[in-house]
């Protein structure tokens, strides 16, 4: 979840450094510019032709094996292009051309723009609707036309908004190009726009946060040594919640004080400071904010007169700060493990790659499974079209929105719910790291989008591999043979770092025609003060409360079991008490299954059943297996499937009524596309999409159903999280497996399986099915080489400016929100 | 689960092959000679002295990276002697020949005896009592006293029993050797007997069963054309129920027809044919047994005229019979995916082991973990003394039981709810497949157990091995650098097929401290024939129901955190309405912790909360962190944890009362060990150990506590169960997390992490933090061989003859149930 607030004024003050310090300037809410000095220093805009040549094209590592026959990933030719792919070059340069041609929109270049000018926020592919995408993929219609989907940041007004529009068709011709108000995939019908809360985010450092700040410097001196000014050496932070209070018609804001990390590291989220204060901010002029008070261990003060009253008192209670150091940094500490220096256990791929990709289409082909891979800025990575065997299972599976949710006896925590598309998954889907994040072998893929007139790309931010599990997807062993098969699986994964977490997603695809979708999380923590919030987390360090929280992640899983006509099953293991025609006349204790289906939406909101007793059956009535059973896949809980613990949470409103429940089914329809807008936070009351209103009744059985998925954790942090929470434990995940869908296991078609019969203490056959003919046809030895070597090409993001169009001269630049 | 009664009488007609087919003679209920007639001719006494040498050894397989200067495992010497280690060879031949010495106690030698002889059912070391072990391994205490762990099968008597006795003390000195009755252990009082129910089995098909099917082999020709007739050119098989009927003093049992496999497959579990009969059996008499009655397609007929009659006239419908085909055959089938027939990846050890191993005591060093290796006939392995940087964590982890319970209208499936251990997954803890069941890397241990007056060795059946996930531990990115750590573990495993099913346990390791229980299945379901009973399962070809059924697996976790004074806090997130002082009066929504203890037993049967909103700790109260956090290792779910569906099981009794909750806590008791007993399941109403009377209201709080935990499967087999249950699904497994243990995540340590800093598209620092100082110091390059052309080496078990003690004799022999 990302830390909103934390823009610092130097932005301003240092205008020169605009052009080449992006991070400011990145979506709606301008990404605070990195607090750690040589932080700052980064992101120049140097062109190095050569390093930038190899990352854009998307190589493969060194890594890879490429002394074996068949390291190359096979090249293969996507059915039909990807129509969830993202915006070419010479697309986008258009779109934004011809929209600083329309002069009613009164657009400002982002880099010129005050908090009075209106901005383009956003430049990407508008994903077509499923029912136009269908008539393509499946039939002989015509790709669906093309458009872009445009964000506005429209702040000339005192009432400032987003407006999403579509622009198009693409590429852009100027006799037939025009624009409209995208207003049809959302709930609230407001003509596309979202009221911005962000537009004076320029001004509330310098005009309001800084000079509350410096209203009690002589305070935050005594107590920690420190200012926060907005000089270069504050060695303090002040950032606040997330969303702001929308009560009443009032926008109000808690601000935080945070120790600044003292080095590299990122552990600005473990140095809360225990100083709080709130301020009216609504409407956009600064003159007219109010200032509403001081909160300190507990006490609340309604004036800094108050405040420093107490303070100078003689019973004031001070209490100490949380400073930087070892405990917070992720470098190695302790003393080293026996053998730990020791190269360890690690992954190859003898015979290079066994997938097939078309690297423009993003489609790839692994065994019998097919998909394209899409991108966009707020929900990063999704797959479209996800067939096995040449059935499609899902149309569409991908992320929709995480929350994280917090509580705590500090406004800064109980104010605190993160809905992390407002920041994006997609901008910040960072470079993978080959041999941690994903297996040397992996081969990457680019993902692209757009800020400020410019597209960035994120090198090798998405990685693709196959891995061979620690353990058997089938054995059997009698006394005169056994029988055993590799667990062989794919995986699709990217990485994205919000602010201080990172998230860890992995789509992964086995030989038995099942999928499991994952989440891990890791990075930092964001903490509280520990001062009597005992009942909202540990004590985790010297003045520090691993703040409780809930993560909850919403997918949508767009089955299409057989066609569109699906329903949902469940199927229930009960006990029962049964008297039969054998049992004499006695009842017997013993259990059966209940089934049924949901008929409705009013009956979609449900949870996994105590003592995983209900099965959940996506399944298509018609389509019956050869013993007349339906045919369908099943969604099971893999672990950590959680909803969210509050209950009409405050800070969220309607924001995230998608986080309620478990699982949700509704009848799929091109109005509702998405479970959350990446702008539901800046209207809690009346969300641009409000997910509840989803649910009115429609029928969800024998229709196109699509089943809204909850991942989650309820987080505690512990010691253990410090200074990074670890995903060994940290790890929610289900999985679809086949349920009646084919005769037969069909992992039973590899030839990865052994069978030994043997007798008298010797094997008298070894059969493997084929394994040793691939051999002969150009399996290779693969040489280890550690990785490490070659980490030295990591990059990050490459930028290209699309207006003015400049595609020929591209330049290094990588945004975090911290 | 096994196969209960399908002892063939050509066992008794075939006196011959007695000495040459140990199959018979396994454990209480002989275990049924094998069904496939090529199996019928293994298990031959040849003596390879060449390959057993390399086999008994348990030499490192050529598939180890033997080119590398560090393959081989450390060897350490444990601490203290493995005090949960197995009889060796001299030990067991002291104690069978002292006992067969005892002529009170009227021995007769297994192959020599009749039913109505008195046989050595087990020999094996009896595990110390908790108090003695730590005495011993904390302290400077003598070793426990050594004793045996004798099982007496008493049949020379009208009623015939099973006697737990102790003999010793060991190395047998006919001085001072004794024996005793072991009675503590057990909740019932009963001199350390329990009844035997299958005393007479030899008899049962001669004199019972085959006399039945052949007053209607006219019918089974008809129907299936075949007969079951105890004759060599049978092709029907015939068992039934396991427990038997136990109610009213009666003892009952339903028998099934089955189809026999045609091939070499152990397939006929997939084979029911649907007809089945009651016999009461009571008394050893079996000219008293009755017979009670047939049941086909949901009618029960009283008397076989009855049945006759109704099979003969004109409505009477005759069902299809299930045949075996390829349908039921595990090897491969069907097209081969793209690219199948190349190697697929696999891990590799660069710098082989990086474990220490004292293959003596069996006792393992990984990286900051210790432990010991234990192995039963009941329960197969345990681990014991898991020590984290030195301090215990557990004494003691393992499981206890597995019970699959089936439901079903047919009173086969209804009335079979198998208790594993009574088959022992000792006995059945197979050869491992190496590539397969564990990284062809992996080291392997093998294992023992008694019977008939010989020691069984399964050769490589516990693998240990260390692996690197394909996901990282940990990992953080910014815009100026980014960190990740490799997440390698270390797995102990051993796999037991126990009858058609094969349970794969795994323990594994983790750098941040936390460990994993985990449990996978596989092999063949039994299924049940499909007539009538759609509420009991799908149907999963021609006449065939994937019977319902609960897979429950109960461990043992007796943890002593800091010391044996533990207790167990529950931490929930539950929603709260709160009014803070900062919310100006307003309540607020949020979420809040609960924290209570659990104070005795009477609170110590609980199930996983809802939406997974309580944590499980167990914590030592006096044990503080630097914080004032209490110490402790959370408990949590992984996957499948889940608890018996069917309430009060009529089938069941007293004798799985452990199935009933999802976790349980008691106080550790010397008296408490297990939480079932082998023979539970022949006194079902008043068994050896009730587990339910472990909870009797003792202080669990400040204690030392055990926590049983419940895995499992509610198991509803589609057509992907055919021909085997896949792993990818079925799966179940929870993990133990350090929380507030340490004062710092403890994965910290380890340099298999990596940072690196870069900017303006160049990497400015690769730190490795001493992983190249490892290359330099002899790290190797492995060499990829794959790994089928050593699978050759596959032996089975070995035997050695321990009365008249033979050591110098070995030979191979292995037994399966079916």
């Amino acid at each position: 979840m990302g830390l909103l607030g934390s823009i610092s004024p130097k932005s301003l003050l240092a205008s020169a450094l605009l052009l080449t310090s992006l991070s400011q300037d990145v979506f709606a809410r301008p990404s605070p510019e990195p607090k750690v000095p040589w932080v700052r220093k980064g992101s120049g805009r140097k062109k190095m032709a050569h390093n930038l040549k190899r990352a854009v094209e998307g190589e493969r590592r060194a890594t890879e094996l490429e002394t074996c026959a068949q390291t190359v990933t096979t090249t293969i030719t996507a059915p039909k292009a990807n129509i969830w792919g993202e915006l070419i070059d010479v697309e986008t340069a258009g779109v934004v051309s011809w929209l600083f041609a329309q002069k009613d929109l009164n657009l400002t270049l982002t880099d010129d723009a005050t908090n009075w000018d209106n901005t383009i926020q956003l430049i990407e592919a508008m994903w077509p609707n499923k029912t136009d995408a269908v008539a393509y993929i499946d039939g002989n219609a015509t790709a669906p036309t093309k458009y872009a989907h445009v964000v506005l940041n429209i702040r000339a007004t005192e009432s400032p908004y987003y407006a999403d529009i579509l622009v198009g068709p693409l590429p852009i011709d100027n006799k037939t190009a025009s624009w409209e108000p995208l207003t049809y995939p959302y709930t609230k019908q407001s003509g596309g726009q979202v009221r911005n809360l962000d537009a004076d985010s320029d001004l509330l450092y310098s005009d309001w946060i800084y000079p509350i700040s410096a209203s009690i410097a002589d305070i935050t001196l005594d107590l920690w040594n420190g200012t926060a000014l907005g000089l270069d050496n504050d060695t303090l932070d002040i950032w606040g919640i997330d969303p702001l209070w929308q009560d009443d018609g009032r926008i109000i804001r808690w601000d935080s004080f945070w120790n600044l990390p003292t080095t590299e590291f990122d552990s600005e989220t473990l140095l809360p400071l225990g100083l709080y204060f709130m301020s009216d901010i609504t409407g956009r002029d600064p003159s007219q904010w109010k200032f509403e008070g001081w909160f300190y261990n507990n006490v609340f003060y309604e004036t800094t007169e108050d405040f420093r009253s107490a303070y100078f008192s003689s019973c004031f209670k001070k209490l100490g700060a949380n400073v930087d150091g070892a405990w917070a940094h992720s470098d190695r500490q302790g003393p080293v493990s026996p053998n730990d220096a020791a190269y360890p256990p690690e992954s190859v791929a003898p015979a290079g790659s066994r997938f097939a990709l078309d690297r423009k289409e993003k489609y790839v082909q692994w065994m019998d499974f097919t998909f394209y891979i899409a991108f966009n800025r707020d929900t990063g990575m999704a797959l479209y079209d996800i067939r096995y065997k040449g059935e499609r299972l899902l149309y569409e599976l991908g992320l929709q929105e995480a929350l994280a949710h917090y509580a705590g006896n500090d406004p800064m925590q109980s104010g605190t719910s993160y809905l992390d598309t407002f920041y994006g998954f997609g901008p910040y889907a960072f470079e993978l790291v080959p041999g941690y994040d994903c297996p040397a072998y992996a081969t990457y893929l680019n993902s692209s989008f757009y800020v400020a007139e410019t597209t960035h790309t994120h090198i090798n931010s998405v990685c693709l591999f196959e891995f061979t599990g620690d353990f058997a997807m089938q054995r059997h062993t009698t006394s005169a043979y056994t029988s055993a098969t590799k667990n062989t699986y794919f995986v699709v994964r990217s990485v994205s770092t919000v602010g201080n977490y990172d998230y860890t997603f992995s789509y992964s695809f086995f030989v038995d025609g099942s999928i499991a979708v994952e989440v891990r999380a890791s990075g930092y923590i964001q903490s509280a003060y520990f001062a009597n919030n005992e009942d909202y987390g540990f004590k985790i360090n010297d003045f520090l409360s691993g703040s409780m929280h809930d993560h909850v992640l919403n997918f949508k899983a767009d089955f299409d079991i057989l066609g569109t006509s699906n329903s949902i099953q469940l199927m229930s293991n009960v006990p029962a008490v049964k008297t039969y025609p054998w049992s004499k006349g006695k009842a017997r204790s013993t259990m059966a299954l209940e089934r049924s289906f949901l008929e409705t939406e009013d009956q979609g909101r449900f949870n996994w059943a105590p003592n995983s007793a209900t099965q959940v059956l996506v399944v298509n009535e018609d389509e019956k297996n050869k013993n007349g059973e339906i045919r369908g896949y099943r969604v099971l809980p893999y672990t950590g499937a959680a909803h969210l613990t509050v209950l009409n949470s405050t800070n969220l409103g309607n924001a995230a009524r998608w986080a309620e429940y478990d699982i949700q089914v509704t009848k799929q329809k091109d109005t509702e596309p998405r479970a959350a807008h990446a702008f539901n936070s800046q209207d809690v009351a009346d969300p641009p999409i409000n997910f509840a209103d989803f649910f009115n009744g429609e029928s969800v059985r024998k229709e196109d159903v699509v089943v809204w998925l909850n991942l989650g954790m309820h987080h505690v942090p512990h010691t253990g999280d410090l200074p990074n929470t670890v995903m060994t434990t940290a790890h929610a995940g289900v999985q679809f497996m086949p349920s009646n869908y084919f005769d037969i296991d069909q992992s039973r078609s590899t030839v990865n399986m052994v069978r030994i019969n043997y007798k008298e203490g010797k094997a008298t056959a070894v059969e493997t099915f084929g394994q040793d003919e691939a051999k002969a046809a150009g399996a290779c030895t693969p040489v280890y080489t550690p990785v490490e070597a070659n980490l030295w090409g990591y990059t990050g993001d490459i930028v290209v400016r699309k207006f003015p169009f400049d595609p020929n001269n591209p330049y290094f630049g990588t945004d975090s929100i911290v």
